[in-house]
């Protein structure tokens, strides 16, 4: 199973592709779509809804996972990346594949297995989940990979209890 | 100049579409592309973006103009309303439109004249600038059309002073 997880924003979108197999993640790559802050919003947009088609094209992923609501993030920033998920999202709905939705917490929860984890714990989590050598950068990318992992082990512990979860 | 003013939402996206020829303004078409509440979110953006495009595509407007972030409803509505705001967005830049966008308290200025008015106020101003018979319902479609004549407005304004304003 190929999983694409995306950490969205405006200037910076995270992504991350990993392969499951059984217990097994395998990273396949990783990185960012970035995007200049003086340009006008419709064509960062654009610039990111054509970079996130490219990528589902080249990766073929079976699962999208995105990043949902940061809530303590405020409304104007909310507006931003909401607006930013959105072309995601629309790229990912058009490539077919499944898409999934994981806020913070539940990323926290399955890559190091408790709520209170802080970012730098999550990140070196994901570093040894995925065995690479550093911690990727920028945050964005480690976060993506993260929400990567939150649906592979969502994935298998669903086949383990033999049932659906809601959202999957 | 066509102008097509858009209330971006993901249940309702209002649209209104008017001519400008010197300070008259003519009433095209209004209306909204309205999407299921039990659909998957990534179904109703691709809904939503579907149908933008359509409609761009039949109007061609030279000016597309949106609402801006409502300040005062909370994070995930900002949030929701980011995602379709994003998508139609894109729409409109794919169509090579120029994209202009107001805020509620700008719409309320070149609508009404002063930021106090009420909702029913603008809705009626709206309704007689354009010489419709009725107030157009839903809510959304009348904002809608009041950022068309917002932008119409500025057009206008930007004229008079020989220059062009900022987002124009």
């Amino acid at each position: 199973m190929r999983i694409l997880g995306i950490d969205p924003g405006i200037a910076i979108v995270g992504y991350g592709v990993i392969d499951q197999r059984g217990n097994r993640l395998k990273p396949v790559d990783y990185g960012s779509i970035q995007t200049e802050a003086g340009l006008p919003t419709a064509t960062r947009l654009k610039q990111i809804y054509d970079a996130a088609t490219q990528l589902f094209s080249r990766f073929q992923p079976e699962v999208v996972a995105i990043e949902k609501l940061f809530f303590n993030r405020n409304v104007t920033t909310a507006f931003a990346v909401g607006q930013a998920r959105g072309v995601v999202m629309l790229a990912a709905e058009e490539t077919g594949a499944m898409i999934t939705e994981y806020t913070p917490l539940q990323v926290k929860m399955a890559v190091v297995g408790y709520g209170q984890a802080q970012k730098r714990q999550i990140q070196e989590m994901v570093r040894m989940l995925l065995n690479l050598p550093e911690i990727p950068k920028p945050d964005d990318v480690a976060d993506a990979l993260g929400v990567a992992i939150c649906q592979a082990h969502s994935t298998t512990f669903s086949k383990r209890i033999g049932q659906g979860r809601e959202g999957l």
